[in-house]
């Protein structure tokens, strides 16, 4: 049972502010862009082939000449003939996911921003994709173009429930946004015929890349099909579990039974996919950690719509493995490339660190499941600083280019090119061909609104700060008024209704003013949460801690000690070449020093900058030297961690040492 | 023309002290036990399979009953009838080499302490070996024992002239210490057999690991045959210059014509056995760091037999590419287990650094090659720095375990655990079954005289204070008395006849004492070298800077940006969990504090500790505060790095934050 429910998309409309602006460029760059990217007609950007390939299964399974090619084909303005010029699949085995993460976010962007054109778009590409299904509710354009007889006998690489995965949760946000269930139900026969061959036929095995599960149980919510609910609980129930023969290992025995690969992934790794162990026993968050967190966010949603004690048991042990013990002050997660995995405890190196884009929006959505079971602010402040931080870094402010990996210490000359750092780039790169990570952000953006807002038992719960209307379902209308993260007052209007109005306290807002209708008030609060009865016309306004601060790391964690990070609001700041004499591993900070505000930088569109104190060390010309370098006083210049990198390849460090 | 040479094994006798502590280490413990693994005789190693496979490859050639198997077996009281129950080749493609550096450790350590017992057991190795050279020269048990018609078809993996420069080494080593000729006679028909084939039947081709270049050219030298010189001088100029075909690159050309691999090795990598350039337009220390150093080792003195002012220009490039950018402060090199490689300029990690022990030896090896070519201080001190601290650090104090992997800082629970950090072990591994640091270490250590003493044109080159006598070759006698490196004070006595003494006075000696019969002189110091007429009777002594001091990182080596490093003459110190409460990780050190001596450690064999002053961090439990932790005033103390690692697994720190 649920103690409190994400709100739907079209329950918040997001009014000018932070949130909104970012919403806007998500609509006008890379809702466009990624289309022309799955189109092939983006300039500079590598071959996509994602509709191509949707086009050639149709035309696998119907012919070339089936009316939702034709109709296609003159949507977007090709010749008929254009059709199969490029016959065949072409791209990763998991090209399809880009299309339905696309229609994903176009969905959400719709509920805010409508759109007639934007949504005949979807709708013809949708039409396309539900030509490409096959009869029998099979959806997957690698296998249905290259071989059918492979179907489902690659669970391991084959990503076959990883893209049905993501074209459900593109269903319901488009159904949601739009009331248009041509995709909804094509994703109800393609569900019931994964439930068919897996629960039904009994055949083993369960998702290489977690992701179905989650959506499945989306997917349920939306239509109330109980098969939905069964099928995600089947897959998380068998994860893990010892299967007969091959070690017990269920993807090893696969591997055995098969004679190609797509990759040659080792089906011997159990950690790598989460498989080592059933996941009420799992405590360490391990492998593959966009896999992890996407089998988090299920597991919890489970528990909570199950009332599964033992498996909640399990995702707040995972959690704290995450939360506590490997997870950088940006929410990046994930500390090698090598597997873009978690490795262990406190090892969160910072310039090969891999902290995937994706990584972060799935620790969003792990947090948003855990709030659903405990309105604890911890599981907020961790979504807040993933989102401010890292998901945000992911995007080039332009909203052009995108990180996939975000390091936190940069240096020209050995990131992105030392064998060690080959992942960790200096500056984002162009939209690759298969796109995981922009269309991540692009969705997360888009659907910010339901991350920031949740609702139960007449409570109207202010997660994150996001300016905007919101019309909760028990008749609470809710004004938000504010210029988070640079801004620290957040004013609410209880435009009609009552209730109870639980507004999140940062674990950063050490001192908070709370006030209702300009009376300061000292509400309880509750594990994070101020609960606060409202009715129609109270003004409840929060002014937050707006000290910018300094940061210390637990000095188990090696790569930080005697260091420190700034840090003000929900945004950690870092050190930029651009700002600082080109160069930042000379920088050391004075910690007892008052951080002021600092210059505005326009390249960065006038975020708040801030001055620190510090010192340049002036070391000697050799590698090692007796003699104690020179310790010049300067003052350093930060700013946000999400703004790094728009200035071209510069060094950046988010821990000085002071 | 070089300006001095090393002396020659016999030349040198240690007496009592640090060094000859340590080569009675080698013969006592190391080179029996080593026998035994390479005879599968030893408790608790792999198998190793060495001497099985010269008994094999003999046995293929010349029937189980030739004489020199049967001889053998006997000699090791083993029934005949053992010889072939293992038959076939086992181990690794180069498990040769292990006999190989085996027998020139024995060389080494018979020249300073005669022993009738060891040389016949070396004896009748070296007639098993003997016996295993095919008809027209080739020597090497793999190939012989496995496919005779894949020889000298696949030079990137096949390592037939690596083991060849090996047996090399040890037939001069062996030959100058006993005057026993049989494995020299052995490895001259060898050479001779890859002069013909690569010089005058002009097979393409060079070595994929280098090392046969500086062995032939000590061949060379302990037998004046002029082909020796040729070939090393072919091998090291068709390094690197484009082939006809396969873009240039022979490895790939090679690769092309043949269907079979050892391990798959990427024959597209240019760098990782310097293949990029011809040698003599190199100038950046990369690839696999063993390889690199064996190969400027002979560059370098190709360099100096030849006068090639071109070669030895790349040399200096190199070196100075190591020296100044890319080494540890311990001597250690090669920063990425990827590869065990060279990685770019100022990219030292201390947690994930490979620094193997054998590139610490190689670069020994380069750097006596290079004081052959220029007595330069500069050379030394880097010779110096790799002995005292990672090739010693290799091994335990007993003797009996081995790193091949020198980390400057190891927390138990991420490494050797996490993926990047696999290499790095907290604890000396067991011996390999096919070991290439343990002889490595050996025969740097039974050598040491070689790399401590250098000669020319009446001059006695001291480069390495070891105790011991040396009969310099134009009538020089000298005594050197010293407990160095735990000892300041070394004190040469001119026994018999006279010249000029050059004593070293190294980089780490700011304030140096000189005096000879008492009187304190100030001679002329010339590229780190003071130069000191003198004649029978004379004593010299040199009292060298004893301090223990802070060392400072350039700031362009980001990984010790804020930290200091504690050395004392040649020695670099570490900090153990050992002695400092368990954890290293939240220390720092007040470097504005007097560096003190520090309590003896008896596990430690009574070394010279260091107390320092320091704090011990109390961070919060959480990951992250914006508490500043309290620092709590705490002596520290450290001790060599070399004796890391020997009392258990703990953390272990060379650099720490001040």
């Amino acid at each position: 049972m649920k103690a409190q429910r994400q709100i739907t998309i079209k329950q918040y409309k997001p009014s000018e502010g932070f949130i909104s602006r970012y919403q806007k460029l998500i609509k006008d760059v890379v809702i466009p862009y990624q289309y022309d990217v799955l189109c092939d007609k983006a300039e500079g950007a590598e071959k996509s082939h994602v509709v191509q390939n949707f086009i050639n299964a149709a035309a696998a399974l119907h012919g070339e000449d089936h009316a939702a090619i034709q109709k296609y084909l003159s949507s977007r303005e090709q010749k008929p003939g254009d059709a199969i010029t490029d016959s065949g699949f072409y791209g990763m085995v998991f090209q399809d996911s880009d299309a339905a993460k696309w229609i994903e976010a176009v969905g959400y962007t719709l509920a805010v921003f409508p759109d007639k054109k934007l949504e005949e778009t979807a709708d013809s590409l949708i039409d396309i994709i539900a030509a490409a299904q096959d009869e029998d509710g099979y959806l997957n354009t690698y296998f249905t173009i290259k071989d059918r007889d492979k179907r489902w006998t690659n669970l391991l690489e084959g990503h076959e429930l990883y893209c049905s995965g993501h074209f459900m949760e593109a269903a319901v946000a488009y159904y949601n946004a739009t009331g248009k269930d041509k995709l909804l139900k094509v994703m109800l026969k393609n569900a019931e015929h994964i439930y068919r061959h897996f629960v039904t036929e009994k055949y083993e095995g369960y998702p290489g890349h977690p992701e179905v599960e989650l959506a499945l149980l989306k997917l349920y919510r939306a239509t109330g099909e109980k098969h939905c609910l069964e099928l995600a609980e089947h897959f998380i129930n068998v994860r893990g579990v010892p299967v007969e023969g091959a070690d017990g290992n269920f993807y090893k025995k696969e591997a055995e039974q098969r004679d190609w690969t797509v990759w040659g992934n080792n089906a011997d790794d159990r950690y790598y996919q989460q498989s080592f162990a059933p996941v009420r026993e799992q405590s360490d968050a391990v492998g593959h950690s966009v896999r992890a967190v996407y089998l988090y966010t299920a597991m919890a949603d489970l528990a909570a719509e199950t009332d599964d004690a033992e498996l909640l048991n399990a995702c707040k042990r995972l959690w704290e493995s995450i939360a506590d013990r490997r997870m950088y002050i940006t929410g990046g997660i994930g500390s090698t490339g090598i597997g873009e995995a978690f490795t262990v405890d406190y090892d969160l190196p910072n310039d090969t660190a891999y902290a995937e884009t994706c990584a972060s929006c799935g620790l969003m959505f792990f947090a948003s499941r855990m709030l659903e079971n405990y309105p604890d602010g911890k599981y907020a402040d961790v979504m807040e600083r993933a989102f401010y931080n890292t998901v945000l870094a992911g995007m080039q402010l332009d909203g052009k280019r995108f990180f996939y990996v975000n390091p936190l210490e940069v240096i020209p000359g050995i990131s992105g090119i030392a064998a060690t750092h080959w992942h960790d780039k200096s500056q984002r790169p162009e939209w690759f061909a298969c796109a995981c990570c922009p269309p991540n952000v692009a969705r997360t953006v888009a659907a910010f609104g339901t991350y920031a807002y949740g609702e139960g038992d007449g409570t109207a719960y202010c997660h994150l700060y996001a300016a905007g209307e919101v019309d909760f379902s028990f008749g609470l209308k809710l004004l938000c008024e504010t210029d988070f993260p640079h801004g620290f007052t957040v004013r609410y209007t209880v435009s009609e209704g009552g209730g109870v109005l639980a507004v999140r306290i940062p674990d950063w807002s050490e001192r908070t003013e709370i006030s209702v209708n300009g009376e300061k008030i000292s509400p309880e609060i509750k594990s994070g949460y101020a609960y606060i009865g409202v009715e129609a016309g109270d003004v409840i306004e929060l002014i937050l801690d707006d000290r910018a601060r300094f940061v210390y790391s637990n000095t188990k964690a090696a790569e930080n000690t005697g260091c420190a990070a700034v840090q003000r609001g929900a945004l950690v700041y870092c050190f930029e070449g651009a700002d600082n004499g080109g160069d930042v591993l000379s920088l050391s900070l004075d910690d007892g020093a008052e951080i002021t505000a600092g210059e505005t930088v326009p390249e960065l569109g006038g975020v708040e900058t801030l001055k620190v104190k510090g010192y340049r060390t002036v070391s000697e010309d050799g590698l090692y030297s007796f003699k104690k370098p020179e310790r010049i006083p300067e003052a350093l210049m930060a700013v946000p961690y999400y703004t790094w990198g728009n200035r071209g390849e510069n060094q950046m460090r988010v821990w000085l040492p002071c």
